[in-house]
């Protein structure tokens, strides 16, 4: 719900999530505030192209060489993990390491959402450098990074997990639990939980959970309707296109387009923008009311399109800027998802 | 000469010696046996495709990025550098970080020529790895790799240089100083020196350099003639090809073929093999007794083609192995150059 249809598929998240449950028992899932606050802490990722992710799911010995690399970088000074997005595999990734190292994982992560690029982090905008960031593959192969900025730490990292079979598991943004109580977005494992538990006693009472997920995540439900095109290619490692939904219900008549580059980035109805990222975007399945990530989107699919509020960091000029529209291409500026609603509400009632 | 039409190019390593002969005055070469057995040493080099090296030429900071990348890695432990290949630029590289860094450069190489890629050094025959293995850029980015083996460094390696702008340099091959006597190429500093005496030497006297250089290099004329043709293409930053030569003298009538991916690689006579690597196969300016480099390889040239005995320990089984003709793709074996010469006598005399 919150990777906003990256961040990767939640089914592989599931399968592995259960299998280092029944390896390793729970993660030990700690409020930042429950670390020293000079305590040491990085975030592992998934770095490059998700698609071969579904053949090459490395949460085996590649991502503990990752851990590994950078922790003796740091002579053996990481005391936690950090989740690096919110999402569908990166999530599962901290936890399942957490898991088998026996280490704290903070509830929180660095996005508040999924990106499709390292250097897209709270982080970054509190000047924390990603570097150093480790790499690792399956053959025992690992690369320690020392960059000049985040952008290059990305640049460089696609370059070598391209090497690596076009995706690995990395790690970096060592930061203080002090500073990770300033720059990360806090709590976003218990809501991830909370939206999780809504829709699952929505489905036990063998109702709609729309009403229960906007209750807890808060948003906008900004279109119903039918995918009836999904145009995608493949450029750079990243799974770029649009999907083009058909409006059912109060939407009928209406066309909703949804661009996305690995993440789903702005929703256009009927050439009006109803939401853009740094704010959520997520299609959710109106029948399972699971999310569908943009590898998934299918013709046919019944959908219900929800807008979420991003956090307000975010929303500041630095944060439109690092993760905004234009930052993907868009010639438009962010605008806050409840201001497009209340636009186009205001002009509904004819008040506009 | 002994780059073998690749180590880069000798003017740009001229033009960089003397400005760095200016700036901090005489590298201290010294014999690996001056070294206390224990000291580390490593060895300075180019990684990526020789053409942008024209005009991105970095004997500047970049280098001691990589230095100090590695040597950070290592605790401060570097105390000498052991020059990569006896080529135009790569042994300059060694030369000017010395100068800059004030450190000894040991009289000796682990290639004894040139070779296009990083595992084709003599210390890979003695089980030495090429990590930690560090690779820097002129803005400051920095990465320190960890391989399985030394191809995956020559592979990682290469991808990361092409994200910093198709060359850059690196430095690896940690040893000790008793590792270098044992595995390295020695004398090979001297050896360049005392071939570019002899061909000093013979200009100032306006003779011909050809019969002082293999007095002092020893080897074969292979070849005398005219480039009639130079067919060349660019794959993955590898300057591949092949020079066309037509006889002079007593090779009048005679066609003679030298194939190149960076460095000469196989000279064929009229079909017939008559020298091949690891053997040192150099084309020189006929007028000016200088190597010619396989990028400046041109219509017109007038050239002398030398074919010169390879150090003994590549021509163990081992050493065959890893940087003989097959390597490269050729469909024969290595036949050492005396042996092919002898044969071609006994033809000529009818004794064969």
């Amino acid at each position: 719900m919150l990777g906003t249809g990256g961040g990767g598929d939640p089914y592989l998240g599931t399968l592995a999530a259960l299998q280092a449950l029944e390896k390793y028992g729970s993660p030990r899932v700690v409020e930042v505030s429950e670390l020293p606050e000079s305590s040491l802490v990085a975030s592992p990722v998934m770095v490059g192209a998700p698609v071969p992710l579904i053949e090459k799911f490395a949460l085996g010995d590649e991502l503990e060489h990752a851990y590994r690399a950078l922790d003796s970088f740091l002579d053996g000074r990481l005391e936690g993990l950090l989740p690096f997005e919110i999402g569908g595999v990166n999530t599962i990734v901290a936890l399942t390491l957490g898991m088998r190292l026996g280490l704290p994982v903070i509830d929180a992560d660095i996005m508040g959402r999924a990106y499709p690029e390292l250097q897209l982090v709270t982080l970054t905008l509190y000047g924390v450098k990603a570097t150093p960031f480790s790499l690792a593959d399956e053959h025992g192969n690992r690369v320690v990074m020392n960059t000049v900025d985040n952008d290059w730490t990305e640049r460089l990292g696609r370059a070598i997990a391209i090497e690596f079979g076009a995706i690995c598991p990395g790690m970096g943004y060592v930061v203080t639990a002090r500073q990770a109580r300033e720059g990360a977005i806090l709590g976003t494992l218990s809501r991830a939980q909370a939206i999780g538990a809504a829709i699952r006693r929505a489905e036990a009472e063998k109702r709609d959970a729309i009403a229960d997920i906007l209750e807890v995540a808060g948003g906008f439900v900004l279109f119903r309707g039918k995918i009836v095109d999904v145009q995608r290619r493949t450029a750079k490692g990243w799974s770029l296109g649009q999907a083009i939904l058909e409006g059912d219900d109060e939407f009928a008549g209406k066309t909703m387009t949804v661009h996305f580059q690995n993440e789903n980035l702005a929703a256009i109805c009927d050439g009006e923008l109803v939401a853009v990222v740094p704010d959520l975007i997520t299609i959710l399945d109106s029948d399972t009311g699971q999310a569908i990530t943009t590898e998934r989107l299918r013709y046919g699919n019944r959908t219900v399109l929800l807008g979420l509020p991003c956090d307000a960091k975010w929303r500041t000029p630095a944060g439109v800027a690092l993760g905004g529209p234009r930052h993907f291409g868009y010639d438009f500026d962010f605008v806050p998802i409840e201001q497009l609603a209340h636009g186009r509400q205001l002009a509904r009632s004819g008040r506009g």
